[in-house]
């Protein structure tokens, strides 16, 4: 009896976060009085979030949830699928379960919060399987451009789910073995309900290539630049290319420094933990560079991203405190910009290269993401019922869909949804049959949240013209003006330059002050919004700027 | 014993602007008491110029030797080419000398900023010669982006120089003839001292694709899509690419509406001088585009860059008030994002995709600068005795220096030069021996050159983590403190948010004003830098954010 009831319900999977945009991936997974957890990534600011660091989502579906949620499955140890596990666990303290290093990483960022001993965490092996409510999870190996990634079978009573994490296929990979696609068919003929498959590289047609083949590039690098000192810059995660440039340096006789915060910590992680291998005395500290020839050395370093902070950046424009540019350098960049990078990524290229540098900056990197054939590989073996994209802006969403469809399968199987939409599904159907809400929350310093829509318009308002300040002192009673107008302007005009515009403002000012005066317009609100719009006219009139006009009336 | 005197001068070369970012071209030539200048462009602030609307040149370098400058030779009409000429030629009001179509669309700019009757203007035809003073310039028929485009042959005492301004090689080009190699070829013959150019593309291997094969291109994609409108975003001043559209839209029986304001201009002009060939009856206006079904129209439109207040970005937000877009539609964005745009591109696809519409935006595109085989046949045909890159990021330029050394040219008579840098050159030798001030003069609203360094960075200060303004009234005389402190912020954090922290922060003024009360602090200096402190420190503690802090102190 209780199986029939059972089979009634119907699952729900709930993106809370990574849908409309890349990075905050999170979504839930709800039957009848379970919810598990897939990934908590943050994402990082839009270009009009001014002065925000980071985005996480919001979770108040879990909230409110929260005597349901059973725990978080997290696919691999990129921000955007871990970020925001520090501020969402602070709410909903439920045991995470992830990977050996995925856990490893994740330990290093709740330490950082002070939350490592208020959360529970396990440590899960492939082809473990995890018991959680409703719902049993079993993690399958995969390749991706950071090491001990996994995918996800989701048992359901209504059915299984796939969810591939971001992944790609690599028969050759540097470090473990390649993706378990035997599993991927095992399960496939079991009958799979759902796939939700990696998009990002949905766009590119055939094969993504393997990780390997990067190695064999840096050995011929090295190979033709045997007298120079070779700095190699690639994202801190992929451990498996920072191994393959200690190969080569190894293989070259050099030495080996590492340079950039988060380098040195994902290698500390990942050599304890047994991911990297390390030949004796091979790396040496930064300090110690100078003791050896150039052409014995080779630094890894961040910022290939063209990060303003970090140290790559730092070296090109000559503000590192260790290490100078040289014309004798060969600088690699292992790496491909990320959307929205391209331009930052060039400027510090041209500035390498106007230190006189070599700079290597294509063909060093391959992608952790499957393309076209590897996602049609995954569709084959998986053969689902219906396709549920993921991971990718919304054109890579469209591009998998047609993918699917250049498969067989019928529009009404392929399901773009976005954050918040609520997909039920059974063998019968899957339906969008809710929303809950969703949403960004900015973290801007300390505060969580505290920075909404008027501080980022104001905060655009100021960034484009500037402030003028408007003070002035009124009598008690008779509200006659004692002291000023006064004006005081940041980011509009540097005053030196516009003492006649600023003169001519005051008077306009006084002319208003007159007016309010002889009106009988005693009212502050009032009086502030005549000082706004007399003064803004004149500013438009005479420069055509919109600075924020921001009166202040005091009394005594 | 003039001639021999003459033949002991150098010829200087000084680029004024556009070596070091894109944009804003202009390079002086100057042989004794002749200054001619090649270009006049304006760039687009970076990002970190907030607020800014276009940078142009600090031509101070031009303006100290007026009497000598005897004209500006403009090679296309690209705004990184001509964008200036407004500006430049306030001060500087010499001729200036173009093809018919570049010379039109110079007049339409001019005539916005009510110059037009100022300036003298002198159109010049491919094979036409300008003698002034001791320099003659060569108009040379070339192909790029935008029709008319001319490379210059500067024959000076000293030498020949070819510049080749933007460009490609086109054998099939949609209007007019393919660049006229054989006179490249005949001007090398006679010995060439330096060639200027082009290296945008020199990181591409290969050849640049003719214009013609996107008319293919868009032949098939209205073949595909008989049953919907299609919207084509491309370039304004891409004349050709826009006849192409329109030669596509005759062969399918469509009529063509016009959107976008600088689409409108730039068709009108190249219509009006013959650039154009418009069948009849075939442009409709957009608001006649309710008369006809949908699958009988094309609108071509502007914004393919992603620009945000372009008439494809309207159309993409919902907010066109005329064109709606439907699922129905396909969306061609006949164009490459140019580095920097790439995200802004990309958000826009997505929001088109989201409103259900077809997208097309990969390979509808050909580009119109040089590829490197390119290049390599422009060398062999100049065969100049030195290299000057030109055109392109520092990267570019590196690119193109190698080139030149692969053809087999001595590292020192390869000259990759700065902005500013007086490159002198003649039979003998070729060297930097001098440096002109040169700089970005920034355009805000109708301020050119007012906004600086500070207020560039108070805006973003401002626009990191907004201001808070401390206001106090104090007695004269006595020094007390009559009304305040006051604390009203923008951009920091939502009042009603944080009523509690701006409470707090009121009381840590005041014990600041305390403070300096018991140690007799009068001085209003010393009063804002306690103020400033003592807030800064309390509002870093509590949030970790360093919000501008601006005291203002008023006396009754």
């Amino acid at each position: 009896m209780k199986k029939e009831a059972q089979h009634n319900s119907k699952l729900k999977i709930i993106p809370l976060g990574g849908l409309e945009q890349i990075g905050m991936n999170i979504t839930a997974f709800e039957y009848e009085d379970s919810i598990i957890v897939v990934d908590c990534g943050l994402s990082f600011p839009e270009d009009d979030m001014l002065g925000i660091d980071l985005v996480i989502p919001d979770v108040t579906y879990l909230k409110d949830n929260i005597d349901r949620v059973k725990g978080f499955f997290i696919t691999h140890g990129h921000e955007d699928h871990i970020g925001a596990i520090p501020y969402v666990l602070r709410d909903i303290n439920v045991p995470i379960y992830a990977t050996k290093l995925t856990i490893g990483i994740i330990e290093h960022k709740l330490e950082e919060h002070d939350m490592l001993k208020k959360t529970k965490r396990k440590v899960v092996k492939y082809g473990q399987h995890i018991n959680l409510g409703c719902f049993r999870v079993e993690f399958i190996r995969t390749n991706h451009s950071i090491q001990d990634a996994a995918a996800l079978a989701i048992y359901s009573p209504a059915g299984i789910v796939v969810h591939t994490g971001d992944f790609k296929i690599d028969y050759t990979p540097v470090y473990g073995d390649a993706i378990d696609l035997a599993r991927f068919g095992e399960i496939g003929k079991k009958g799979v309900l759902a796939l939700m498959c990696d998009s990002t590289n949905a766009e590119r047609p055939g094969f993504t290539m393997s990780e390997r083949t990067v190695g064999k590039t840096l050995d011929n690098i090295f190979a033709d630049h045997k007298n120079r000192r070779i700095i190699i810059a690639t994202f801190a995660s992929n451990v498996d290319r920072v191994q393959q440039i200690i190969n080569s340096a190894d293989k070259f006789g050099r030495k080996v420094a590492i340079e950039g915060r988060s380098m040195v910590n994902i290698i500390s992680i990942a050599s304890q933990l047994g991911y990297l291998t390390l030949p004796d005395n091979i790396l040496i500290d930064v300090d110690q560079l100078r003791s050896y020839p150039d052409e014995q050395t080779v630094i890894i370093t961040t910022g290939s991203q063209g990060e303003s902070m970090a140290a790559l950046s730092r070296m090109a424009s000559g503000i590192h405190r260790k290490i100078s540019i040289k014309p004798t350098d060969t600088i690699v960049l292992s790496s491909h910009p990320i959307p929205g990078n391209e331009k930052s990524v060039t400027g510090i290229i041209n500035e390498l290269m106007l230190k006189g540098a070599d700079v290597i900056f294509q063909d060093v990197h391959v992608s952790g993401h499957a393309c076209q054939e590897d996602i049609k590989l995954i569709y084959s073996l998986v053969n689902p019922k219906y396709c549920i994209p993921v991971h990718g802006e919304y054109k890579h969403l469209v591009a998998q869909a047609k993918i699917a469809e250049e498969l067989g399968y019928d529009k009404d199987h392929i399901k773009i949804i976005s954050s918040g939409d609520v997909l039920e599904l059974d063998e019968d159907s899957a339906e969008v049959t809710g929303k809950v809400p969703v949403g960004n929350i900015l973290v801007d310093g300390l505060g969580v949240g505290d920075v909404g829509n008027i501080v980022l318009r104001d905060r655009q308002r100021l960034a484009e013209d500037g402030i003028i300040v408007v003070v002035l002192t009124l009598e008690s009673g008779s509200g006659q003006v004692l002291a000023g107008p006064d004006l005081v302007s940041r980011g509009f005009v540097y005053v030196r330059n516009s003492e006649s515009l600023m003169d001519e403002a005051k008077s306009v000012l006084e002319e208003t002050m007159d007016y309010c005066m002889d009106h009988n317009i005693t009212d502050w609100g009032k009086i502030k919004n005549e000082i706004k719009d007399s003064l803004g006219d004149f500013v438009w009139k005479e420069t055509k700027r919109r600075p924020m006009i921001m009166p202040i009336i005091m009394e005594v």
